[in-house]
């Protein structure tokens, strides 16, 4: 077994932890801007903006771990 | 075991790994829009478009992990 | 052990995964969609439809991935 | 050890893992119908009809996993 | 080790995790079923079909996956 | 190490599995039961009549997952 | 290693998993059946009864798991 | 390694998670009888017997299953 | 690796695990009878009888799986 | 590896484990004597004793397991 | 196997994580921040500009320890 | 692999697994204790001496526990 | 495998396990933060302090624990 | 492999884990003090002197255990 090989077994789990992460994080709280949106439907546009930029923190730093993933699944 | 074998065991998990995160977010966040439209039936149009804008945002890093997986699974 | 035996030991596991993230999904969004519909008999028809949307979306990545699982299921 | 027996491995794992997703995911949202049921008994049509709509999407995607896992038990 | 050993490993297991998920999900629905017949006693006909109908989707499933088991169990 | 021995294996540990699904089905459903019967005490026969029918389903499958286990079990 | 020492591993855990699913299940059902006796005392002997019916249900499987136990761990 | 080793090590696990189950059990049982007792002072006598017969039938599977596991961890 | 080693392995963990199913158990049942003293002061002499007995239920199994595991630990 | 490694293996194992047994039991039933405590301050002492006998209970068993933990870690 | 191995696997294990972790954060806290402003739209700019600052101090420690994954996976 | 390694790996995994109840325990007992002095800020003095009575009991059960581990970490 | 290959693999996941308790622990008290925030608009400068404070305790731990993992992954 | 391996080895995953607790527990008691300041800000200043007693009861154990883990990861 050289050293590739486990290069490859992390690239797919690490990709798929991530996004266990991202999509429980970002499920959590895109509920909670949906919620908020039916109680007051006059703030849904304020609520869908910071949503959009809570989201975007979270996919920032699971791009990342997924480039890393990209990384090691290319070495050869 | 030569270094093709690795990839092809964690494409798969990673893919299974992947959904379950997805799965779990867009349940999630679909039940509140949905419990939302429920209890105002008048912003339920609003609703399924913020529902629609957040759930494409957990599809993006699902699709670009399962991409990766699929990198790893068409090894040779 | 050839590379082809993990190849066959990761579709399993994979799409078992697979299925566990998309029924927990999927029956939570269902839930809140029922009893939705138990609340406001009237607005039954739209959250129906906002329910096959939402579950598209998962059922959409679900399949994605049990295909991965299966393209390393036939592998010889 | 050859490639066909971690591919039986994997089929009884993987249909012990989709039913566990199954289970969990039907039994959630049948109860929700079974509740909203027994507070609105003259909707309980309509909301059958969504249970079985909603119980056949998991189904779908649990027999297409266990299909696979078919697939690999009667490798030989 | 030959290939019929992890057959049997995995037969026992996966109907171990067959078993646990149907366990759990006509537990749930059950119990609201049950919650259900004590609040309305009238409409308790009305539910224990439902319950059964629910029920059977679960054990259809649970039961394909054990015959999958015993496919595995009965290898020589 | 013969094809028996992990036969041995997973008969124990499947029907642990097996009862721990079992007992959290049946304890879920009869908890829902008992609660029922001392909110209406007057339909607690009919509430037991459904209790059981509910667990029936359960031990049904159970016992089926454990005729597996015992099948494995006296492998020789 | 010879296939007697696997029977006697899964004997002692199989017999561990069984009692951590009676015990977690007879005691939720338990305690919802001492809830239930606090809150209507005059009820109490029909829910005890009850009680003992459906503890005997968990009973009959845990049994008979452990009989499958002992009878891995008499092997010679 | 001969079959001995491996009954010593499922003397100590299983009989840890035996316990493990019946501690669970009788601290969820044992604390609504308490909570029923300080609801109800008069009725703390009905409660108190009811909840030993409750931990008395866990007790019984959980002595069992540690007997298994004293009967493993004497071999010699 | 002689048998004795395992029977040391076994041994820790499964006192580790013993202690944390006593620790949880007593710990919620505790908890239980605290807030039952706090809320009814005149009845707490009764309460702490209570909780001892169903403390000493679990201390007994707890002691009896631990002394299997000192039987384990002092094999030479 | 001869058999001394595995019981020291077990000692640092076993006494994390038993800690985190502890730890859980005596945390939950302080928070519940805290909170009595500022609920009913004229109580206050009465609940401490009690949380003191109550803790003192989770202490023993785990000491003891500690205990065989250090007979574990100065074996020679 | 030759070090780098090793460096490569945690390289994606440990992103994985760390995604896992902040995901989960930072949905909580914005989950909590999204609900604040919809209760009260004329704090919304205030409690946004928290939202940030706590979000920024878990993004902080999960760059640095994807920075030690990329120091590991580029290691030759 | 001689005996101290196995020593070492202990040390680590045990003090992390007793810091991790410690840290648990502690603030759970804590947190009650702070909302306690929240609510009756005259009882805050008595609250703080039983809270940190509490926490002492913990503190002892894990600083045993990690002595037990230095024990082992310090080994030659 | 030279002793250098397994502090590489400790060194990723020891940063990615101390980012998890990091994320969800300034989740969580941020979480209470915004909300307290959202609830008393006048003391959000007061409470902003506080849950700096608080975080800061954690992320001294948190990069404590990732230094040690950079002085795991630079060795040589 | 030598025996500073395994030191490594448990150097990384401790301080991981330790920082796991400390994060959990810091995170739940911070939470309730700062819900307690927003509550009643008049007592602000006594809750965070509490908040940070309590921290640094839990700072002190999981200081010792990283310097435990310290004290592994600088062998040679």
């Amino acid at each position: 077994m050289n050293s590739v090989a486990l290069a490859f077994l992390s690239a797919g789990f690490g990709a798929g932890l991530a996004v266990l992460g991202a999509g429980l994080g970002i499920g959590k709280l895109a509920a909670a801007a949906l919620e908020g949106s039916a109680r007051q439907p006059t703030a849904a546009g304020d609520i869908r903006t910071s949503m959009i930029i809570a989201a975007a923190l979270i996919e920032g730093v699971t791009l990342f771990a997924i480039v890393v993933c990209v990384l090691l699944a290319i070495k050869t």
